[in-house]
């Protein structure tokens, strides 16, 4: 099928930019030195191009992920980064499972649920999940104690993927670390896990990184100079243009809009509708977009992971040619 | 099932708010004064709660939700409100079909797809689709000289329902609907078809009004002083608590973002992540929540329709009992 023939709204992914991507960081960070992320993407196809180039080892955010994983026959070694007060459905995993605790509550679930080896979770600065860094050897202890094996510490430094400057990133990072391995010290084992796709080079501390963001990229992450391509958009059509402004058919249920509006290329994006971003040729860009009734066009989200959830399925495109589709399957809980 | 033992995130409704909605709608704009939208909900089963209370004609926003409905045998009369370039998926639908046009274009895209009923969808003051006032007669025309037969006029006064002052809304809406009978003048038809939630009440001049999120409602209809009580939202687990915050299981994922964040009652909500909702208690609060690792609570979403959109399901909940489960079945395009 061609490109200009699908029928909109629709995700596509550009096959040179990911592959680009996933080439890219397997170079940077070959093997088990990447944790790949699967939150973002949602999709075992693409997980499992990325373990045919040595990443084995997966990262969840949601038991439904841990599930489609396993049964995606990706279950080697799968850390669902997240707490869980019932882990039952882990338990039952025919996989190589791994959860994150930070409290008694979540040990106490991973125990009952049959879960065998815990991460602890450590706040190394963004107000979130994690214990403080000094109660993780008191944790750690807690879970030995309730029969698990304690594989190491994991902490996100999400804060710090906000900072566009490099410069920032490393400073902020390397403060979030000393956090990490201080909690490390007290926890001991052989993994510490942290980091994401706007720390994948700067983050000298963690054992693994855990990027998922980087294989199809935003144009949030994209302001942040990192080696990777913006490989994915939303592919819409024009279906109403007076003089002053079009109209096309993507919207808040296609996109996530946490990080603000798409972005659309020679245009100035007015604002977002549930099936409709209203938008209008912007005089001052280099390529200013003319749009008439019909016209294709690519809207950039501006955050991969909750545009995602929305869709069910990535056309993979090669120029004009839609070459593969590849199903969204790890949605929901 | 309990309520208490959900797993979360889930969608929950609240059966008594939800009959007292449908109720107050059905007695305000008894059967064809209403055409329900089914775009907020995309349930339906909840359609055909509105159905059996006299509403038989319904309004959609994808061709999805048009097909869904006619293979649910809700086909008596379905709009679909919204400008669409390929109607061949609706010209095969086995359901009384119309659809809206604002060109040219969309005109042929009807009578090419084997559409045979259309509105003329008129721009009242929202920048979104919909012709200039003036050109609705010679679109009528067209579409008349192409074997259609125009059924009248649809124009969405969706500016309006930003308005949270009522008498700034009659006002608002009855500029707008000057333009919509203008239109109507010169296009001729028995529909006039406008309106929504914000405005069921104030709109004079419409024949049937397109309310959706007046079943379920959110955060953001609550605060327009309307007859309709907040009836659904996520729920949802604590996961991780601090001295100084905690963190339930909903997030970016589960929640449309573009009104804002979601309320917590009693509490600060402080950010969203994809799959955490990061909050702490509020002091100055009636009702101060003072959340516990394993505590479930209410998290009311600010917009319901892009809600809805990423979950499966809705939970009927009568006290602490779940009584029922609606698939929400019209998702994606």
């Amino acid at each position: 099928m061609k490109l200009h023939d699908l029928a909109t709204p629709a995700l596509v992914v550009d096959v040179a930019a990911l592959q680009h991507n996933l080439a890219t960081m397997a170079k940077a960070l070959p093997g088990a030195r990447l944790r790949p992320h699967v939150k973002a993407t949602k999709c075992t196809t693409l997980a499992k191009r990325q373990a045919a180039l040595g990443h084995r080892g997966f990262c969840c955010a949601t038991i439904r992920e841990m599930e489609g994983m396993a049964a995606a026959g990706l279950g080697e070694d799968l850390l669902l980064a997240n707490e869980v007060l019932d882990a039952r459905r882990l338990g039952r995993l025919d996989a190589r499972v791994s959860v994150a605790v930070d409290s008694a509550e979540t040990v106490k679930a991973a125990a009952d649920g049959g879960v065998r080896e815990v991460l602890v979770d450590v706040n190394v600065g963004l107000p979130r999940c994690g214990c403080a860094p000094e109660d993780a050897g008191r944790i750690a202890d807690h879970a030995r104690r309730s029969g698990l094996s304690v594989r190491g510490v994991m902490g996100y430094e999400g804060h710090v993927m906000a900072l566009a400057d490099p410069a920032k990133r490393v400073e902020a990072c390397d403060a979030s670390m000393a956090k990490l391995q201080a909690a490390h010290a007290l926890v001991g084992g052989d993994v510490i896990s942290a980091g994401g796709t706007g720390t994948f080079d700067v983050n000298r501390v963690a054992t693994e990184i855990q990027a998922g963001s980087y294989s199809l990229m935003d144009t949030y992450y994209a302001k942040h100079g990192l080696p990777f391509r913006l490989a994915f958009c939303l592919w819409s059509t024009v279906i109403s243009a007076s003089a002053a402004f079009a109209v096309c058919d993507a919207g808040l249920k296609s996109l996530g809009m946490d990080h603000g509006n798409p972005t659309i290329e020679g245009a100035k994006v007015w604002f977002c509708s549930d099936e409709h971003v209203t938008f209008s040729k912007d005089g001052e860009a280099a390529n200013p977009l003319t749009p008439s009734i019909g016209d294709r066009l690519r809207v950039w989200p501006a955050h991969i992971d909750p545009t995602l959830a929305y869709h069910e399925k990535l056309h993979l495109v090669d120029g004009e040619q839609v070459v593969d589709v590849w199903p969204i399957d790890l949605r929901g809980w």
